[in-house]
C-alpha cells in the first residue's frame, strides 16, 4: 500500500523534482501492530534532513497518520517515507511557492532467514565522494549506492562495505558500521559523506547508557580489518555482526551481542 | 506536452528508481520545426551516459519519434529527455529484468531578452565533490546544482560559477565554461566532476576546424579571473559571454564572437 500526499496511488507527478534532481529525502523504518518504532527519532531525522536541503517538512501529525495507515496493513511492517521538494518547472531554481510531496509505503517485514548469523560483506571498489554540504543526509542522490551495490550479485553476500576517497571506511551500502577495539566502540565520522542513520544514533545512546565507550573517528580499512568485532546496523535489520570480508573472518563477539540485545529490548518496549 | 514511454501522460510510476535514487540520465536540447538540433550528438551522449550507469538506452528510432512528436507542437522548442532505469522493488540492487522509463517533454523556446548581452555570474560557495565514477555524466543526482542555484535569487544574475573541492573552476550550474588566453581556448577538464555537455564538444570541434587552439585543463579561479574572455555554453542558450563576476568585468571579445557565430551558423544549417 502506498499513500501519495495521503491518498492511495501508484504514480507521482512527472514534474516532481525528486525525479528531476533527486531533490528530496527518505527514511525506512519498522512498524509493529500499526505503530512505527522509534518514531520520534525518525521524524526528527527526517526534519533535519529536509532542513539540510531547505525543504519544508510535512507536519508530524499528517505524516504519522499516513505511516499508521500503511503500517496497520501488516502485523510487522517496513515503512518507507519519501519527502521531495515537490513539482517545479524546468531549471534548478527552487520553485516559489513550493509544495513538498510525501510518499508513504508499507510492506510486510520479511523475517531474516538467519538473523543471528554474521553477514559476509563485499569490499566495494567505488569510493564515496566528499561533499560536506550533503554528508549525513539521507537524500535521494544515491547513485553511489546503486553503483556500489551493482558490484556483486552473489546472494551469499549480504552487504558491501564502502570507503571514501581518502580510503577510510564510511559504512555499508544500506547500513552504518561499528567496530570494537579493546572494549571500545567506534563508528565512522560522517562529516564528509555517508548517511548518519537512526540506528547508529541509537547504538551510540545505548553504549553511553551502558557505560561502553563509543565514539566517532576516521577509520582506515586496516583498522576495521584489525578490529576485534565489526557490526552493521540499520532500522530494518537491526544489528548484524560482520562474519567475513575477503580473507578476513570474525567470530561474533561480546559487544555486538550486548548492543544487539539492547537494541532488541528497546524495539520490544517500543512495539 | 509530455510523452511517457511514448504515451501522453503527466505522471510516472511511484516505484521508479529515477525518483528513489536519481537512477537515470537526462538531456535538454533545441528543436526547430519539429526536428531536434544536433540529434546525433545528443543521442550518442545519452547512450554514453546510460552506459555509464549500465542502463540499457532506449532505441534511437523510438526516442526520435517521441522527440519529433513533442517538438512539432512549437516552431522553436526546448525538448527534455529523461531515461531512468525503470521501476524496482525497495533496495539498491538492480532490478532483473529491468525496463527503462523514457520521458520526453517539449516547451516553446523562449527568446532570450538580450541574447548578445553578457551574463553576470555569481561565484558559488558550494564546492563540487570529486566522483570519477560519475564525472561527465548528466545523471539525475543533481542536488549539488540545486544547492548552488539556491545561493542567489537576484534576477540580474544569470548563472552561478562552480568550483570543485580543489578550488578549480568546473562550470556553471547549467552550462560549460570556456576561457580565452592569448588567442587560445581552454575548458575545464571534467574527469572528477561536472557535466561534459554536447555544446562543449561542439565548441571544441569548431575550434579545431577553425585552427583555434583549444584544450582541456584544470583551471584555477585566478586563471579564469585573469582570462581575456570567459564564455558559457549549453544547448539551449548557445553561447553567452561572461560580462561580470563580483568586481571582475569583461568586455565581449573576439573569440566568443567567432565561436558564437560558428555555433549559430551550425544551428541554422541543422534547423
Amino acid at each position: 500500500m502506498r499513500l501519495i500526499n495521503g491518498i492511495a496511488a501508484d504514480s507521482i507527478p512527472a514534474a516532481d523534482r525528486g525525479l528531476a534532481y533527486g531533490d528530496g529525502v527518505f527514511r525506512t523504518l519498522r512498524a509493529a501492530d500499526g505503530e512505527p518504532l522509534h518514531w520520534q527519532r525518525h521524524f526528527n531525522k527526517l526534519g533535519a534532513d529536509c532542513a539540510g536541503l531547505a525543504i519544508s517538512c510535512v507536519a508530524e501529525a499528517t505524516l504519522l497518520a499516513d505511516v499508521r495507515a500503511v503500517a496497520r496493513q501488516f502485523p510487522r511492517a517496513v515503512v518507507k517515507i519519501t519527502v521531495t521538494r515537490g513539482s517545479g518547472a524546468r531549471g534548478y531554481a527552487l520553485p516559489v511557492p513550493c509544495t513538498p510531496l510525501r510518499i508513504v509505503e508499507g510492506a510486510p517485514l520479511r523475517a531474516a532467514a538467519d538473523a543471528d548469523a554474521g553477514i559476509t560483506a563485499h569490499l566495494c571498489r567505488l569510493r564515496l565522494a566528499h561533499q560536506p554540504a550533503l554528508a549525513g543526509i539521507k537524500h535521494l542522490n544515491r547513485l553511489e549506492n546503486v553503483l556500489a551495490r551493482a558490484e556483486w550479485n552473489d546472494p551469499a553476500i549480504g552487504e558491501g562495505l564502502m570507503l571514501d576517497q581518502h580510503e577510510n571506511v564510511i559504512g555499508g551500502t544500506m547500513s552504518n558500521v561499528f567496530i570494537a577495539e579493546q572494549g571500545r566502540l567506534l563508528t565512522p565520522r560522517l562529516d564528509q559523506c555517508g548517511v548518519a542513520g537512526v540506528t547508529r544514533a541509537r547504538v551510540m545512546a545505548l553504549a553511553a547508557s551502558a557505560a561502553t565507550p563509543c565514539g566517532e573517528a576516521h577509520l582506515s580499512l586496516q583498522r576495521v580489518l584489525d578490529a576485534d568485532e565489526v557490526f552493521l546496523v540499520n532500522s530494518v535489520i537491526g544489528l548484524r555482526p560482520l562474519a567475513r570480508m575477503g580473507v578476513r573472518a570474525w567470530t561474533p563477539g561480546p559487544l555486538a551481542r550486548k548492543i544487539g540485545r539492547a537494541l532488541a529490548a528497546e524495539d520490544a518496549r517500543a512495539a
